[in-house]
């Protein structure tokens, strides 16, 4: 037994709907189409939509366009979908025609059934509300699909991905801090160096992320800008001449962004420039995180025969025939995470570097990516801060036991003793397994205390400045 | 009010889980630990850890390691697993540890208490049937999991990728067969060239399907050599000497292919080389695809001002602002699902890349994105052969106009004229805006008659063999 | 018969090196080691490490740690490697050392040498100059390298990219102001669109440079910030207090640069995300880039079976088998230079994110590929403004014709008759093979003086705004 | 005062050229119009075109289509070319039309003006030898150009990258069976794991080699499969019949590879799948290649604060502040080499994905890095070889201190105490900071003798078979 059907109508006949879904013709044809995958756009992008469409009604009204009885029950209709009260009523995946017409026309056929429904008209009936003239009225998939592209990277740059790095900044200064005084030994090329503080390595990490911000804040002044009013193509045909700022007014109001029109709204939607620059800021942010997940890992790796320096928060899972093993399982999240963002960001630069002529036509898969990078590194990021940065200790005993015995502090004897002598203190402390203050008295470069007074760790650890 | 819940226990303490829910204490932790994102392997990757344990369970009976009454009921539980109807009591993300551990210890946990019930016993007891000494016996997760990844891809690769290109081989196959005899002009640099047939044009793509098929064959050897019997490291501390060969054997039995234990287990756990390979072919496949889908898209541009050869079925899809306009919207799909193969294969090399030691711990993120490939060109393929390859016509009349005004068919005459009396014959065309074969006769080279023998476009398309 | 040699020494013994070479034992014993590739930095890396030891030697005056004397020997030696004297004497491919140490030890050998030489001694006697104590002197190959990669990146940003970027921006607002006025029809999907301009065709393609002008401009603060001064590892051993600022400072002067020092050193030898960064912005760039390359030969696409809307200028090349066919070559060679920085940015993250505790070890490759990034660009884009961009022409004729079968300038309609009706006309257009003007008036739906005051392209193109 | 110069002709005009310079006027006039970059083809790509104008002459002769005294004077001016002595008449970069039209070009000119020469006329004349009508004929740029691209390709990995990867795999299992009994802690997660030996650690590595040469010989059979014969477009237009296989019988023989006719050349010319495929090859090699050397690298770090327990031999190269400091620089280098071939493979993807129509415009891009890709790979493989895996040496006293106070060797005792019991003991171990040993005694689960005689490291290496 079936599900009861209405019948809705479009520009090339009719087409049977389940009684109690509030999408329209073009998104069930879209449905027995695209028979392709399971991947759905995020809420973010649904919901946004709601947005798009109400600020699009106020814009019309305002601009005499629109009968604002109809303005009014297509504004609660889209408040409604931007609440999320019709979230089930987007049954597409995300692969469908390259300019996301079948999601704008999902958005325009729920809001005007609903719309209707607000009105007293039973679905389907697409009047007063007309999901094409009124919903979309001043509007196309062309300019609107991208607007809301735009808006919804903007949503997750600033209100998710933003506050995760800020909160892993204060917990890397936080740990900074906590180990200032703890000394251990720099690696380079993976090799003993010299001597350093923790701190200065939770610092390290710090100035990336503050960085990572900075490189967050970089994309937006172009995520902010965006094509509504270009309608068809660009060319703003039937959008009456200041829809676009009093869309964005609404917008900007309703969101705490400051959106703002493309002053040539062609580039908007036949270019995705703006969103491939988003998706490599957040390539360059994962690098950075790749860097310090990749470090702590290494440091806290053992608990006996690795470098074992840091000791990782427990977070109660393990192995499944190894009873007890511990293993630092949130680095290890956050390390895929950055994988799948590289990733994500070569189909968002093939996606962006494949539109022809007047419109990009890779919009749905190229947003889809921008915002699983923005989730996934967010989320993964936040979850790092806390369940591991946060409670992260040393091994001092561990640390203590490494200084000692590394070999290169004596490079602070450079300026005294020359490059050459100083090899020779390097290569006789390793060739009999000494320490090189041993070598360094041994070959009779220097006394004891000397050494001691020229060779303190703490003192190099600043780079010999007292 | 929340739900009711029964306690479990595993080696770090007590856990409350929901009474209905028949996952356990680690999938529980897990679920607390990993709030991140909300991606989730496709059911074949969950249903496959069904098969997997139902083959170690027998294979652990056949090596006398497990008793035959907790084996029967971890059989049954294992099975229930694979045909879908556990589906729901998976409920983590990909984000979790590197490993895969947590899926591992969530099919343990799901069959055990399955199994126990099967038995007699309530959910949350661990007995008689144990997850980790029952259910995960002779085995790890180290080995587990990349034998289920190598098992699902197989899956998909065969039963998934491979019918779909085959399908498409065959509707390029016929449309070429329909086309043989359609002359038209061929494209090099985007410039006219000389005459071709439209027939020749889908064998090209025909040829490119069929070296596609090879590719993905190419890979399967390397994906049906599992690690499982590896157990911890590789070393296969804790499974019995034959344990191996049993699982392979049934596991055979049940797919139909023909999976072989990796002579190195070791090998099969620490690096997925095998993966990366496979993903390399999708790679491969999706740049043949490209090709093909934009070449069709292009060809079937216009309707007016375009290239306009191909008529490219309706879909009953239009634009939301310009009536009635048709799309290629199904191309348009391919080629994002290809930008898609692309990006995850760069996501599946730097996983594939990232191992250390014996263990490679970016498991989840290269298997979620591996068998999203093979899905995401598996269903695009067959909604473009059936809904539009199928369908495509030629535009006969702009076909004909095109080969007669096209200017390189006089590259015929190069044996008789000599390249630089043929270019002197082009140029006089272009300049004068007329066609080559009055240029020739005009520049006194050749009369008409003789042009027309040897200037016959559809011999030309042969290679200009009679 | 060999050429003479001389003895010179290090830390491992005696290396003998031709007479006439200028570098050193560290040099030629890589040379021996590293038989691998042909790749070499360019010239500009070479020569920028002239400018890195005369800025270092400057600043060990101004702290008072080098003797004026040797200091200006190395000054003088420094400012000839800078002038391009002694590019032969750098023999090694870019296949070395992670840190590029060979590389920082050539230049500080081939550099005492030189002014050894000056100042009266021998090749091979590392006195008085030392190529470690003085030329090296406060300089590690940890702080040295990075700081050239950097100063070098932001030379070719700011003198070889960003004016290339610019003549092409003039070029295509020139050829923008040229063709306002020329009426052609839109093209979304690749389908025929509304009507607009080749000057807005033009214009897109200006807006996505003066963003890209905007992009290599963002990603120049963090360029600006080096490391020297760090030392080993970032600690700033054996480094005087002020080095830093000193160095920079003369860095500043001789390049016109506002190079400072980077306030947390460590983080400028360890990670190179302010590298990936770049390249993410040519990365960026690139798909702009490929988006007009691509349109244009698109547009270009003919002579007579294409489509034919622009004429690119001549370049006198030709095929080798068909006599005077005309390519858009300069177009293609942009296209693969895109390629070529796509591929390289992906080197590039993955050189950035592989960074471990106090050192990135990626940073030759990483550097030759972001300059040759930035080289290809710049170059290509050059010839492609002067040699294809400032000289194309439209097709007037071709453009009229397909304005005028075009369908859907009926768009405008849409608010008189409604996006249903409008439906229609376009239907009956495309089956009957007639204009969509006369479609409208075939329906009844509108008389030819009311279509042609409504549906007038040049005002399309500008929105429907007189 | 400029070199004497002499005037040669083509379809275009004039064009002066050097005097002693082999190339012709198309040659000239691209120098002219690229003037980009520094990149140019290996010698085997421009070598590899004598050998292709060798076979095509033969050819040509067997079809009766060229005089034998003119195609003698071809001949072996090709096979000059071939030996390498017309390398510097190649002024070309790659930077030129996308179908490498003009280093084809090159190639018909060099031979003619030499054929000519050796037949007693001077250069510049194109009589009695025309590069086109004689040198090129049967040929077109569309097929010749991916013709050498093929064979280039199945030169370098045949005779290059296997012989170089074979020499690996000897190495490693050579170091593997040095090791087989040196019993080690195997390390999942970078956590202490079970024990294993460093045998199987080089064998691991030696089996991913095996597969390597797998993989390279698997995209073999495309790569010996060759367009020539398709001649424009792939229609074959102007080469006799059975051009294509006397061709490939001659160039068979001259190379010892069994090259053989594509039978649908228009497949050849239009896409470069076969290529993508060996660049996915290579890819994946790469992927095995850092798994390699970053374990190396890891375990051989210290000499006193890493893990330590590999010794890579001394190279002789050190640090320019760290007087004696030694790096593991060898494997460095490989592992830049493999993120340029992670890096090319995207580049050759991106350029392989964007032929349209018949004829693929990004073959100079795709052949640079497909040959760089082959060479880094190889000469870094050999030289990694060569002077690192076989020098290598364990730490034996690390080695065993390591075995003995690593935690998880207890999991052996799963099958007597069970999963939960001896999560007791590691628990217990880890907080007490005792062996497990002593844990095991402590708790009272076994004693003493039972325990070493259940958990002995050597024979848990071996899976816990006697």
């Amino acid at each position: 037994m079936t599900a009861a059907t209405r019948t809705e109508q479009d520009a090339f006949g009719t087409v049977e709907i389940r009684s109690d879904r509030y999408w329209g013709a073009q998104t069930q044809r879209a449905l027995g189409v695209f028979e392709i995958g399971e991947e759905r756009f995020p809420a973010v992008l649904v919901r946004t939509f709601g947005l798009q469409k109400f600020a699009a009604a106020r814009a019309n009204v305002q601009c005499g366009v629109l009968a604002p009885v109809l303005a009014s029950a297509i504004e609660t209709a889209a408040l409604e979908l931007h609440e999320g009260l019709w979230d089930d009523h987007f049954p597409l995946t995300i692969w469908q025609t390259g300019s996301g017409t079948q999601t704008n026309m999902n958005a325009n056929e729920v809001i005007a059934n609903r719309a209707n429904e607000l009105l007293g008209r039973p679905l389907g009936t697409k009047a007063p509300v007309h999901p094409n003239d009124h919903v979309n009225a001043s509007q196309s998939s062309n300019d609107s699909f991208p607007t809301v592209m735009h808006v919804a990277a903007a949503i997750e740059m600033t209100g998710r991905l933003r506050p995760a790095l800020d909160e892993l900044r204060s917990a890397l200064a936080e740990r900074s801090h906590a180990f200032a005084s703890v000394v251990k030994i720099a690696r380079t090329h993976l090799m003993d160096a010299v001597p350093m503080t923790m701190g200065q390595t939770f610092a390290t990490f710090e100035h990336q992320i503050s960085n990572a911000l900075a490189r967050a804040d970089g994309a937006l002044p172009r995520l902010l800008t965006i094509p509504q009013g270009g309608t068809a193509a660009g060319t703003g045909l039937n959008a009456p001449r200041d829809f676009d700022g009093f869309f964005c007014a609404t917008l900007a109001e309703a969101t705490g962004l400051a959106f703002a029109p493309n002053p040539h709204k062609f580039e908007g939607m036949a270019a995705h420039d703006a969103l491939v620059e988003a998706s490599g800021a957040l390539n360059t942010i994962a690098t950075s995180l790749l860097k310090i997940a990749n470090d702590i890992r290494f440091l806290g790796s053992g608990p006996r025969c690795g470098l074992g320096e840091l000791l990782i928060p427990d977070d109660g899972l393990t192995s499944s025939i190894m009873p007890g093993k511990r293993n630092p399982t949130i680095a290890e999240v956050l390390v895929q995470g950055c994988f799948e963002v590289i990733g994500n960001h070569q189909t968002i630069t093939l996606a962006g570097a494949s539109g022809n002529f007047e419109l990009n036509v890779a919009k749905p898969v190229l947003i889809y990516n921008l915002l699983q990078s923005l989730r996934v590194i967010a989320d993964s990021v936040r979850v790092f801060s806390r369940r591991l940065v946060c409670g992260i200790e040393v091994d001092r005993e561990r640390l203590v036991k490494n200084v000692n015995q590394a070999l290169l502090a004596v490079t602070a004897l450079n300026p005294i003793l020359g490059y050459d002598r100083v090899a020779q203190i390097t290569a006789t402390a390793l060739e009999d397994r000494i320490t090189p203050r041993a070598a360094a008295i041994a070959l009779g470069f220097i006394d004891g205390d000397e050494y001691d007074r020229l060779v303190d760790p703490a003192v190099l650890a600043r780079g010999g400045r007292l």
